[in-house]
């Protein structure tokens, strides 16, 4: 398998929504009221932990075939901690813009005891790709052009 | 306004679809069939590229009502490049498991100059919180439970 490649668009509906598609899939992200906006979709910081989330069980099932660990049932939560809205705002902080810290608590189903649980979280964590992207520093490129429509 | 917190849960349809709950908003996260998914859903990354576009798309529209930057329409594309999926997969590899880099294009329908585009980009990508936990590192604290059912 080469190395991969995703993308995804967003299209404005307003000041806060953002009507995406991702291949064959459309969803919608929005804020509530508190951001301006009509809470139409989840908000973009929840994608976010979805994102993580959804990654993670992908990877924690992986790994625990491997290790011939029986997974009957799985849940996952993840808090982003912290969030000083104030850089959103234009206001001045110290504080950083984004979540200071993820909490991700894992609910498992399983025989395995807590070293062999604790074990295999380890090497969840370091083969899941988002999560890799959230822990580590990823280099960012951004441009910004006039639309040109054809129609 | 105080600190912000938000969470999501994730309960395991199959080893790689996600039922996720944030606040009253359901939506699915799977992986296609080259994943051994169903692609009942956007996958991991769509999803975190998602939360990327929809708060930039938040933020851009903020940053503009500050500079009166007349702003009537806005297309995002977000693409995540070179994921190596050796790691993923349990093979050695030098690289590292997430996306190498992003690539950010903005298209906007507007009447402001190049030069007050790419100052108004600038500031908008400062301010995303998203962007933030991309480019910067963040701290995660993973635990593991036996997951304990009351019915």
């Amino acid at each position: 398998m080469g190395n991969l490649t995703f993308s995804i668009s967003g299209k404005n509906a307003n000041s806060t929504r953002l009507d995406i598609k991702a291949r064959q899939f459309k969803f919608i992200a929005d804020e509530d009221a508190s951001f301006g906006g009509l809470d139409e979709g989840p908000n973009p910081l929840e994608y976010l932990l979805a994102g993580y989330a959804s990654c993670l069980n992908v990877v924690a099932h992986l790994v625990a075939k491997e290790r011939n660990i029986n997974l009957r049932g799985l849940e996952i939560t993840i808090t982003g901690n912290d969030l000083n809205p104030a850089k959103v705002m234009g206001q001045p902080t110290a504080d950083r813009t984004g979540f200071q810290s993820l909490d991700v608590q894992f609910e498992v189903d399983s025989d395995a005891d807590q070293e062999t649980l604790d074990s295999w979280i380890t090497e969840v964590r370091g083969r899941c790709p988002v999560g890799d992207n959230l822990a580590n520093p990823t280099p960012i490129k951004i441009s910004v052009n006039q639309l040109i429509e054809a129609n």
